[in-house]
């Protein structure tokens, strides 16, 4: 089936988006905020034009279902939600592309699927910490006792603001009922990195989101006078530190991943003294679970001999361990199929950040179809990307869509 | 002159003012506060029993005269204020040490010269940030407009301050006079470092206080999502910052010096994005003005190198440049043998804190003797030493001030 997607809709979505919901620090549409009430306000006045039922879930997700000959799904759809400051493609665009996608598929008589698109709430995670919460909540992996006494920078519960939503936290499993006919999850997205950019592509297939290892390491020495404490008599908790930022880096080299030190917090961490405690913040991330578990090895090894050698302490405590999530084969090949149909390539990567694809794909088949971002930069206000590339990646969204609409590309297909 | 000190009250003189000055959590004779006046009235309470003229200069500094056969003066002396939750004996010990040898000294019928015993205003800078306020103020080295318009963490300022105090900024520099009949300034004090006690010795003689070359160094990158900028396309302004952290280390360690680096500061300081900005404060300390130098161009040549491997631009922003000061030669001699007469040993050191003697020694004759520290720890309540390597230090200072006292080792002596 193919659907007859017109791009420059969904780009002109998003800039009455933004035009609603930014100011000029950047997208505001935190969830759970007013801004973010008027984003959905907007993405309902576009649906109102559409044979569609709009509902929210027990999560506080907002579905809007296009029926088709059978009551089995094709999910489409991302996060309207934003951090604060934000940019104004990151979900948005997996939102407004997929309404254009629902537009070209109502211009259809008919369809073998039902096709739905959805914007998860909070993705973000930006008002209360928990990123992928409606997401999560509709597969079943929200563990609502780590989420019930979250609270803002302001105080306010969760549970409270919620409930403003009419949500009750105990009920919001029930959502895992939106799931039951799915028969794929499609997540159209900016990438938020440089690569295809610096390919000279406009789109990529998403190869799966890699898994994370994300630790607090410390560093436990003594603090001494910085002029009267000779260097061999020092436990100097800063240099164990500084050598573990550099094995991070070493080791993500060395096994092509990804690894991060984005904060060294030394304490007393004045210029006079040596740091008693180094805190440092580690991420590490690869699509290869064995390689994902070298680099950690690595990292505790440099950090185990480093705080050795300056007679410090050390502790790892574990913030994240997510398992590398790669999407369901078959999916992956359609949108390889789409991309070369628009613009003669299929470039495949690994999506390094998480995205509700990453909630959905240990339940529902899945894949990921990325546009090209400008400079890499996200999660702030110089997020962008090119025009053409965005239309790109709304056209091959559509021609993958109406691939899967046609024909699941399960091995129970039909059964 | 042989100065029959009887250093246990000097050690009960420390003992009374902790327990007048100090909390649980440790000593709080921070200077102009409430606390730091009952220190000095304490002072003033043993000084009332010797035939002196107490008084307090043009800078808050508190001096007791014994009058001599000459004019010229023998000067002794260090502070009595302490930082917040600080140790006993940090500046205590040489005021209370001081008292003690001007008690033997008035027990004497006559003296060749005067003997002062200051307590130097404001050493540790606490409260307003400027450390050796009161010594820099007697010495003419006090930049009046740096300090103009320091305020507290409450913001009141040190001007009102001292006004209360019956201080006013722009006649400080009348204290200069104090110094017009010096000969010699001589103090005691806790090493506040480990190399003593290391030695097993209990006193030691200081060779100068260490030159000092501080500053602000900034790497400036660009943030990058921890998960989606390969390694190959970052600027992470962390990686140069930890390069530079290790240099430090090496050159100190080369170059038989101290250098440190207390903060790392990334910002944005978060798990899932690189450093845009790393600041690192920086301190590097020698007794030998080349080798100093020396060790800061081998941290800044590192520096650069790394910032230019990965394409971050950077800053140094000098906090602090102090040439070494070494001590008058023939005064180190004479401690040396003060030393050696005590306790068999004439170790030599260098300070690498400074004391209100670096304030004093550009302008007159000066040298300072060190009493043994536990675990090298200072400025904070677990700061102690030996009682008995306190009485060496009592000891060896009053027959260092005797010998002084009797005959000032200078060339144009006589004259």
């Amino acid at each position: 089936m193919e659907l007859h997607t017109r791009p420059q809709r969904a780009i002109d979505d998003l800039l009455e988006l933004r035009r609603r919901t930014s100011t000029a620090a950047g997208a505001q549409r935190v969830a759970w905020t007013e801004t973010w009430d008027s984003a959905r306000r907007l993405l309902r006045e576009r649906l109102a034009e559409l044979p569609v039922d709009v509902s929210v879930d027990e999560a506080g997700n907002l579905w809007a279902l296009l029926p088709g000959d059978s009551p089995d799904v094709v999910i489409v759809g991302s996060h309207l939600d934003s951090v604060p400051d934000g940019g104004w493609l990151d979900g948005a665009y997996g939102v407004m592309g997929g309404l254009e996608v629902l537009r070209a598929a109502a211009e259809q008589a008919s369809r073998p699927y039902s096709l739905a698109l959805v914007d998860w709430a909070d993705e973000e995670g930006a008002r209360f910490g928990r990123s992928l919460f409606g997401s999560a909540a509709a597969a079943g992996t929200l563990d609502l006792d780590s989420v019930r006494d979250l609270t803002d920078a302001d105080g306010q519960r969760l549970v409270d603001v919620l409930e403003s939503y009419g949500i009750s936290l105990d009920k919001m499993s029930a959502a895992r009922a939106r799931l039951a006919r799915a028969v794929a999850y499609l997540e159209l997205h900016i990438e938020q990195g440089p690569v295809l950019e610096h390919e000279g592509l406009p789109i990529g297939v998403v190869q799966g989101t890699v898994g994370i290892e994300r630790y607090v390491v410390t560093f436990e020495g003594v603090a001494a006078h910085a002029g009267s404490t000779p260097i061999d008599r020092r436990h100097d908790a800063m240099i164990p530190a500084a050598r573990t930022v550099l094995a991070v880096r070493e080791t993500a080299e060395r096994n092509s991943g990804v690894g991060t030190v984005g904060s060294v917090v030394g304490e007393p961490g004045i210029v006079t003294a040596t740091a008693e405690r180094a805190t440092l913040l580690v991420d590490l991330r690869h699509i290869d679970a064995e390689r994902l578990a070298a680099m950690l090895a690595d990292a505790r090894e440099a950090a185990e001999k480093a705080a050795a050698a300056e007679g410090c302490r050390l502790r790892w405590d574990r913030l994240l361990s997510l398992a590398p999530q790669p999407f369901d084969p078959r999916l992956v090949e359609r949108v390889a199929d789409a991309c070369t149909s628009v613009c003669g390539a299929a470039f495949e990567l690994p999506s390094g950040a998480l995205h509700d694809a990453t909630s959905i794909a240990p339940h529902v088949p899945t894949a990921m179809l990325f546009a090209a971002s400008i400079d890499g930069l996200s999660h702030n206000r110089s997020e962008d990307s090119r025009y053409e590339d965005l239309r790109d990646g709304v056209a091959a969204f559509g021609r993958l869509v109406g691939s899967v609409l046609t024909s699941r590309p399960r091995p129970d297909q039909g059964s």
